[in-house]
């Protein structure tokens, strides 16, 4: 059961009133028990955003084109789109990708207009933390976990101010304990992942839970073998990425 | 709708005795108008069996740890295992891959005992095919497409003689028009997909349309990002094989 569908199902976490609004705005059908939280209509803009994990190479120049390999870069979010086009190629989907390498929650705030509220999307899906947390250990930034869930709390609600009727995926910031990244990264980063969860209750939205899935894959591939230097996906671990965002957003 | 679905609602099949066993054996639940075939149990032994696709680098050391990356080599029989671990980390699942790099049907047929019977799986997942067209082409093979059909076939027959509650999944073999693929390889190739939609048809199995897949996956990007070579894929390539065998295997 998805966390979409626990909090409608528990009705116990308060919504802001930007939460409230896009809440009416989202009809949420009923299946039997099951809450049926697939967010994809046809003709449905979907726009990935976030930092390097998002970008993984993507090319500037055809960022404007929806749906090629060049503009959604070779990470999870051109595996969920890829995968998406396949199954649906009568749905006249439109894919985006804006994530920029080492952005943190700021520098998103700083390229909304262009690289988000302009787009119009229908589905927003959301990656953005491990920079706020890792330039701020490094000293290349001076913001702090709290101004990280008040940037994010106000660039949720600036965007469906301009977009009320906007789907929400909030993504789980993650790290695997190996390469760059080691036990005094814990439990500070979870902190952050925290606030992501936070964001997704207050406003209502799909959460993808991927620092859990990273969890339980070590079970069965070394951390590395997920991500070398612990932060950026390798290509298994990009394609469970893609997996557990495809379960999450087509609620299966 | 999956084939599997189609079939059965169509019941124009006609299958053979070991077919009817098959299904005898294989209750489908219906939950309203959807055939639900998630094929996957608690305690489910789950074996991969094939060529260089499925095989892709696997270790013969630990063939018989189910479960690690190790075992499972590096496309698409490990990721679509990677996935199914991290989602039922509960279901004691064993997952073994025993691909060989070059494999055709007879060569399945003469190791079946050591490396499918033996092993007792409860889903069987069987992609073969493409070195039976390929090698013959080249000259190192005599088989045809009617050998082709009749040990593959003979392969089924044998596999539920000795398993009969198995459940079979029948992957379609493919190419992509690049590298050592050309224009000459169809419509030959296609010969050998329609055998083994045929055998999945007669044995009433699932069938993971991996031509399908990338004939539309062609659209979004170049057929080299899919497979350099035009039959062993890429990790894009490898990633969209494993999310279409989970949507069929899991009847999503």
């Amino acid at each position: 059961m998805s966390l979409h569908r626990r909090e409608f199902l528990s009705g116990s976490i308060l919504a802001g009133s930007a939460g409230l609004a896009y809440l009416a705005g989202t009809p949420v059908t009923t299946r039997g028990e099951e809450q049926h939280t697939d967010l994809i209509r046809p003709g449905s803009v979907i726009l990935f955003q976030g930092d390097s994990i998002t970008d993984t190479g993507r090319s500037r120049e055809t960022a404007d084109t929806p749906n090629q390999r060049s503009t959604l870069g070779s990470g999870y979010a051109w595996l969920a789109a890829s995968q998406l086009l396949v199954d649906r190629p009568d749905a006249n989907l439109k894919i985006y990708n804006r994530g920029i390498s080492g952005n943190k929650v700021p520098d998103l705030a700083k390229r909304w207009d262009v690289d988000c509220l302009n787009l119009k999307p229908d589905v927003l899906s959301i990656l953005i933390g491990v920079n706020d947390y890792w330039h701020r250990r490094n000293g290349r930034y001076d913001g702090t976990l709290d101004s990280y869930e008040t940037g994010y709390r106000e660039l949720l609600q600036r965007t469906l101010e301009k977009l009320p009727s906007v789907k929400l995926v909030l993504c789980e910031p993650f790290a695997l304990n190996t390469g760059k990244v080691d036990d005094s990264w814990f439990p500070e980063l979870d902190g952050y992942r925290a606030v992501a969860k936070k964001m997704s209750e207050e406003f209502r939205t799909v959460f993808v839970p991927f620092q859990q899935a990273f969890d339980r894959a070590v079970a069965y591939a070394e951390p590395a073998e997920w991500a070398a230097d612990g932060v950026h996906p390798s290509p298994s671990g990009a394609a469970l990425m893609a997996h557990e965002w495809q379960k999450q957003v087509q609620g299966k």
